[in-house]
């Protein structure tokens, strides 16, 4: 069986943000393993490059990149290898972030790369049709975020229901065996139990974690809505 | 009813090649539609964008953009818009060629942009895989170019024909309505027809046109190739 | 001599307005013509790529494109080349628009392709180290921009003055020859005057004429005040 | 005084390479340092992102990230952080490598926020005028490629030295400051004794050190040819 991938499944985003950034993304990575260990539930966390062999090194739980290039070893100044993310001890990677798009043909040759290298491929996806194509890519993991949640403020609880059901809907008839997660207005434990009743078997979440006051206490809350 | 949309139909890919820029351009889209006419087979064409509008006034066969930019009219200074390509008279246009691709958003972006003004979107993948995440985007057109038959010269009749039909079968599970053309290999009427009785419903041709010393010859042989 | 460099220089960048698409770019390129011819001052247009070749069928001053590619003849579907452009009519190019930036090696072998095909290389730069970056690669004409005056409504003749003569004085020290135009800011026939006294050689617009309501007489205007 | 900009310089790219990698990229720096210790001659190294912590826990020499990208502590999922970078220990950055080249404007902001972290940079060009170009940017170090010498197997000692000593004139007349390396074709400790002749300060190497059987040796080889 694939480490890290227990569903509900929660991934925190570190993203650049100075909060998740050397000594304080290994402290962060601390407290998602805390609340990990405590609740049972598995959160995996995805801080930057620089960060991942010193997180790997001090806790246990599922540690991601936001990022790999679909390069095997060879002359790709600045780019960055599966293998290394490998060896520093990542699980998996984030692909095509929206903040990080990608050629669909890169897509596909990063998830294979990625699968290659042993690596758990997370593959973001902003739009229903979108999330069928990268079902169709056959990634480990999806993030759906439907175009009604991203950057509103509205939490999925609240947004129409529909068109995260609907997207579910639409990915199974292709792919039944991606885990798919959503990614987008996840603030409160009320969104995290609101995306699992329907149909999504966890979450990606990034300021809601690294901006509280006190990350430990909305991962405890998140982890524990995933028992409702 | 959609123009350019009856089948079987053969597109020529102009490219940036010399032969087939300017007045050169104009001269190869007459030859395309004298072997359309003759044999009644749709013979589309795409040619450069500077040469769309002289050659939609000077044949009545489908022309098409080489690729148009996900942007609106506004501030974008070197950008493809679809209201210039459809008003200089073109009915649809290639996107995320092999030679000019786009990230995954940006093709579904550009497909939806592309179908608010009138234009027929034609999207090429290069791999099975791609060609579903394609399909599911909803396209007019798709053109798969089986991996194995890109710049080996190895013509579809005699390269593996389950790759084709693999393909043309995954994408009709999740897509019955786009039209399916067969992207590589193609330089003799044999190709053409064997194209067809892998499931795809046309082709689309660069150079196996665009270079022949008879270019009018190889248009007839391809057209009448798709009547056996 | 070079057809269209003659000093002082007026470029309306067409970009993607829906104001100028189509016919109406025709009708707008008219009025430039009319405006340039009344009152003997030089002035380019640029004008989407599909818009190229009826402008130039229809007018004679100086017609550019808004970008080029820095590709040969070939296989390069979607892509911008040079010969095509040429043999559109146009005399040159605008390169590396803020809208449309170029890497680095990018700009240097565009301006040689540019060159190579006898047209024109109208290169922009955002900034005053930019600028002088710019300078060092030759191109016949560059476009300053002062970031003190993109997209802020002020004028240049009401900025500090001292942004652009700095800017000016620091790409003669490397290239003589450049001719050198204002970028942003340009709404009144004032803003092109404080150009040229502050040591531009003319001015490269978009929205000032092409959204304005009278862009014959606002062109007018901007000719006159060269005169000054 | 900035530690690591000791002249003469030699830095070492590690790519992508897997013989750089993890626990390798270790080992290597540390054969940079001994080398480096024994010579006093100035070694610099650019391992992968993942690499950079372990490799400034564990040598004392001047650690480059082989890129960082221009942007600020925020939403930029899977970019390089000039922050991450810094804490993790590096001293500067590579930016612009011919395998991971930026838009013009971004190199120039990209120079200014290393600057503003207290990253050196070393900035690379791979032709005369874009040489000069950089040079007007004012990075701390830049890497010239003279087209002559990249992967022809010709080392710099063989190839026209007019190339060479032709681009280090061009750039002193605009910036007297800026470190220049020449960057293709170094293999042997003649080599690095001719770029120094030509008028260079130091050398950019990959291959030659990384892929070569004694690393150890070829660096105490070009060390010691600095000397001459």
């Amino acid at each position: 069986m694939r480490k890290g991938l227990q569903t509900p499944l929660i991934i925190v985003n570190f993203k650049t943000y100075l909060e998740a950034t050397g000594k304080k993304a290994v402290e962060l990575a601390k407290k998602a393993e805390k609340a990990s260990l405590e609740t049972k539930v598995s959160i995996g966390i995805a801080p930057q490059f620089a960060d991942i062999a010193e997180i790997t090194g001090a806790v246990e739980i599922p540690v991601f990149a936001q990022h790999i290039d679909p390069v095997k070893p060879g002359s790709y100044t600045g780019h960055v290898l599966a293998q290394s993310i490998k060896e520093a001890g990542a699980e998996g990677t984030l692909i095509n972030h929206s903040e990080k798009q990608l050629k669909l043909s890169d897509i596909n040759d990063t998830i294979g790369i990625a699968r290659e290298n042993g690596l758990l491929s997370v593959v973001c996806a902003n739009d229903p049709n979108a999330s069928v194509a990268v079902a169709a890519l056959k990634p480990d993991v999806m993030a759906v975020e439907p175009p009604e949640l991203i950057g509103t403020g509205i939490p999925v609880s609240k947004a129409k229901p529909e068109v995260v059901t609907g997207t579910v809907k639409l990915v199974r008839r292709i792919n039944r065996d991606v885990i798919i997660l959503c990614g987008a207005g996840i603030t409160r434990g009320d969104d995290v139990a609101a995306a699992l009743e329907l149909g999504t078997q966890g979450v990606l979440v990034a300021s809601g974690i690294v901006k509280a006051k006190n990350p430990y206490r909305v991962l405890r809350e998140f982890a524990d809505a995933t028992k409702r």
